[in-house]
């Protein structure tokens, strides 16, 4: 087990490296606590769940939305939560979003933890306080800033995780070193392709390092107004590709990666042998990179995307494996980039 | 006109009295506006909004949910809102409330200002970045602490303000008199009974001195935690008060003072005589006073009260005019308080 943390102004977030989740209710310090997660971690877990207040929430993206979080706030009422209670949220990312987002509305906010049982959730969403819903299709439209106040990493939910979702996972971990650590690159780069397989060693020092790096950012940039930007490497494409179809978050974010790297090969910030290592990096992680045939779609996405600022996009370049630069592009620049490599996929 | 304000950890509000609506555009400082109001502001005072992308919500408590601040977000979309862009609420509390909670979840917050058309609102609401919805009938039960940017205070909205709501806002100005100020009970003993017949001059000074005295205990406590409580006096059964029934919230909160300068009295912290101060002030305002006769649906709807931390109640009583203290008390108590004040009203 490993320990390591962040503090922001309003506080500081323990995080807990490969211990067991049953440590939540001594980390939520004796405070009635109302559990949130969804069917398939209840259904997987009973014993963690044992004699808890427990608000199981349907899996998956769609129950995202401002209504479910009016539910829970409902049913926390129902189970007599105060402002003195707190709020543990056990599941994926989306549950993480959720319940940050009920917690902190909740009697206009009541402390909450995390406890993450993806790898995206364990190495990057439940990561930094962001918690939000969608509004149509519009991902993470409402929401806030707002710190959990522990963070408990057990690896041992991965060993239930389907593939695909490891995969998703593998993603933002190769963001994390891909934006701000050539050592974690190369690390990656040493590793079996299939992550599944990972020694429980290797899974806790890459997990713990994608985490330090992200709490680093976060601590210099709580509120997304410059160096976190960052962390939205790969993210500006991918969420719309994650919009247009068929791609998860992580594959998605994948073959923006791919794209950012290109743009940033097009624009002369890093060479094309260092694309190619990137791409190899999530190809051999079972992650796709070629972006669609049609640009036609994404561009339509990215319009809507909430990064914007009037003309222009924040958008993520490579300067090398390990070093990323934020540059403010005219957004007619970017959808031409998509076209050019929409056409010589 | 006059000019004060506050600032908390996040920022500073500032706060203009006396001063021309029209003015909010250039206190969003150049950035793309929305307005949010009601309908009835929208009817009243066209030429204010005219050229602006304006939302206007029904009037009244009822839209103030979860749903309506989703629909808000929604069309903070469609008006091509992002994260540089602005948002005006020129309204009551209720409007301010909304707008208020939508601004601080839209892309995770954006900065907004208040133009409050009401005394209420005015003198209190406005003021110290609570915003809310409610649930069911739970008032302001999900919500968040964000301050507005400014607060801009046009007097001659007054003009067009109904008689009843100009005395809902005088009580939450005797209210923040008799909290914290014996120099501004005192001065508004001197006034005539009826409020809406102030001079100019009068009501300037007693709505700066109102927010002045708000203004010091947000930065003493923004979020709550101890001098903020004193500003609930008469809303722990204020509120209880509303749910029940036929009153609107600065009456609720008339009788609800009554009862605790009563409660106080019953302690032994003041004296009968100063009870009978508040009550007159409060009756020459032609506000309520007298408690209802069955105390059994108040103390119910007490039980539900979101100050509720356990078995206790965090109970504001009066030490004197203008001097409160909180004092946390079994709830068992206060309700046998209030089923001796209703039984011997």
């Amino acid at each position: 087990m490993k320990t390591t943390g962040y503090a922001t102004p309003a506080g500081r977030c323990e995080i807990h490296v490969n211990a067991p989740a049953a440590g939540f209710g001594s980390l939520a310090a004796g405070r009635k606590t109302a559990v949130v997660t969804d069917t398939t971690i209840r259904r997987l877990y009973p014993r963690l769940l044992a004699g808890r207040d427990v608000v199981a929430l349907p899996p998956g993206e769609r129950g995202k939305t401002l209504a479910t979080v009016e539910a829970l706030c409902a049913k926390f009422l129902k189970l007599g939560l105060d402002r003195s209670s707190f709020v543990v949220g056990i599941g994926g990312g989306v549950v993480c979003d959720i319940a940050g987002l009920a917690a902190s509305v909740f009697m206009r906010g009541v402390p909450f933890g995390f406890v993450p049982t993806t790898l995206l959730a364990q190495a990057d969403a439940a990561i930094g306080g962001k918690n939000g819903v969608n509004l149509d299709r519009y991902k993470n439209v409402v929401g806030l800033f707002n710190q959990p106040r522990f963070v408990l990493v057990d690896l041992d939910f991965l060993k239930t995780l389907p593939a695909r979702e490891f995969r998703c996972g593998a993603a933002e971990i190769i963001k994390h070193a891909s934006i701000a650590s050539p050592s974690l690159f190369e690390t990656l780069e040493k590793l079996p392709g299939e992550w599944a397989s990972l020694k429980r060693r290797d899974l806790e020092a890459v997990v713990l390092r994608s985490i330090e790096i992200k709490a680093g950012i976060i601590e210099a940039d709580e509120k997304e107004a410059g160096e976190r930007r960052k962390l939205n490497f790969g993210h500006t494409l991918g969420h719309a590709l994650e919009r247009v179809g068929r791609f998860r978050h992580g594959e998605a974010v994948s073959v923006g990666m791919a794209m950012a790297a290109a743009i940033s090969e097009a624009r002369g910030l890093v060479s094309g042998q260092e694309v190619g290592r990137l791409k190899r990096l999530l190809g051999r992680a079972g992650l796709p990179v070629r972006p669609p045939s049609d640009p036609g779609p994404i561009v339509e996405a990215m319009r809507k995307d909430k990064k914007r600022r009037g003309r222009d996009v924040h958008f993520v370049l490579l300067s090398g494996l390990g070093r990323a630069e934020v540059r403010e592009i005219p957004f007619r620049d970017l959808e031409e980039h998509v076209r050019d490599l929409c056409q010589h996929r």
